[in-house]
């Protein structure tokens, strides 16, 4: 269990750093702040959670790996933009993949801490999203994750999966497969399909107006 | 003073929880975005104030009930927007409420950690403040404890009664109530009297027209 | 190195909080505002490193002497803005001065808690660019170390000689010294000769209008 949360953790990781270094390069920003940004949207929600948690340092402060893979994620978006940007937006990809994977391994860790299921969920989810809203936070944008989008909602049934898993003493490989791909499918399917959250006051205002006026400027897609 | 502290502590969650969710509702987030929202502006600031005294996991991360009393308040402030809405912009009032209950908690909680009378004094206004800044930041504004407001003095006044009960042997549940109703008071007062503290440069123009040009457009009032 | 690491780290603090001080009266925020500007551009970088190496509580919290520099600094820039304001941005260059003070006691507190050379390097940087990247997040405004600056590789350059003094068992004062030396020296001489490190996507458009296109508005030229 303990090498299957370090695996997973690497691998968010590397796709939130992709994440994270793909909005530098369209925020246009120096190779430094492309590596930084590759770093916090990686590294953020994991940190939070050890601190959070009493995991101090935490990993990604004391194995040199977390930073590493980072900055390899980082350099690679920053020399190869065209060379990852596909049709669909690749950010949105690379995002939910990450969520997936860091709701999963957040869930695990503090489970392994001695967390209550409630929380070790919620942590799980922190895990999950802490990157991303660092990510958005540092480029001074409200967080994707609070606009109307299935996003939390994604990282928390992941991380519930987990948590299940471990009450119900099932295979802890299994609940983390069946996590991460339940998180990933409903966050790619909630793009896909436009799939959203109610949003506050939209009863004032029932339109097909109301997507685009909550979203005038989508973050994501090609800017 | 243990009893008190969580008392206190809840309360302050509940009112700074719905202040946050009405922020959100406000910049019409989805409903995770204002339960997330909710959450950031109750706990943001003890949480802060738990790590740094190092009181790990913080009481928000172990006590599932400050997630719950979030929660809820966050659910009222998005299904019931209106019932809370009134003449006078409730969230400034909330915005009190949980700064007095939080800024005499935290100099309750950093005392009974050792921490020294103007430190305990100071993370007390930190805890009453960080909340709305976390609320502030998430939403990409200026947090308004910053700008020409009696804010942070309020939450600092409340929080030195709270210090200087305890340096005189006083009762901890006066200190307290005299300590909340200051901070409370001195901040409705400052908001219906339009009090100010002096403005960075405003000695360039003297003028009524201070006011107007730091606060183009005031964040709280309806947008 | 206990002490050096202290008188360092003091005369950081009042350099950043001269910094954090001015970039709040340039945004006509209030006095408190100011000073909390002050304090959270000084003590953040510092204060987040010893969480994360579990310094708790942090050294800024602990001892009142960081929030009295950080509080005399914020006052001077408040009541005296002209008399600090020189022809040149003095914004720039206290930024620097703190830059190379935080990154090199970031790096020697890093090494006294036992951090590996290559984390310890990055944990001085850290501290060099956290109280700026603090100030900026405050601001609403994405933080100037991730746009097309030599900022971050000042800071790393100042906190990896520190690292290779220690390494090499030279003295730690020779190597504090040149290292704060080099970090300031590299940011002064990149603010006049407008050293920039590439630009995400800059290959795209080769022109000289590129760096006009990346910064339109300066946020530290006199605004």
């Amino acid at each position: 269990m303990e090498s299957l949360s370090y695996v997973l953790d690497l691998a968010g990781t590397f796709v939130f750093a992709l994440s994270g270094g793909m909005a530098g390069v369209k925020h246009r920003l120096d190779v430094f702040g492309v590596l930084v940004l590759s770093f916090a949207a990686a590294n953020t929600g994991g940190i939070i959670r050890d601190v959070l948690i009493g995991a101090v340092p935490p990993g990604a402060i004391r194995d040199w790996r977390y930073v590493g893979v980072s900055l390899v994620a980082g350099l690679m978006t920053f020399y190869f933009p065209s060379a990852l940007s596909q049709r669909w937006s690749p950010v949105l990809l690379f995002d939910a993949a990450g969520l997936a994977l860091f709701a999963v391994s957040g869930a695990h860790k503090a489970l392994a801490y001695g967390l209550n299921p409630v929380m070790a969920t919620l942590l799980g989810m922190l895990t999950g999203i802490g990157g991303g809203m660092a990510r958005d936070i540092l480029l001074a944008e409200i967080p994707v994750v609070l606009r109307a989008d299935i996003y939390a909602v994604a990282a928390l049934v992941g991380a519930a999966v987990v948590v299940t898993a471990n009450i119900l003493h099932l295979s802890s490989i299994m609940g983390a497969l069946v996590g991460a791909a339940l998180c990933f499918g409903l966050r790619v399917m909630a793009i896909k399909r436009r799939w959203r959250l109610p949003i506050a006051g939209a009863d004032r205002k029932r339109s097909t107006h109301t997507d685009t006026a909550v979203n005038p400027q989508p973050p994501q897609d090609g800017k």
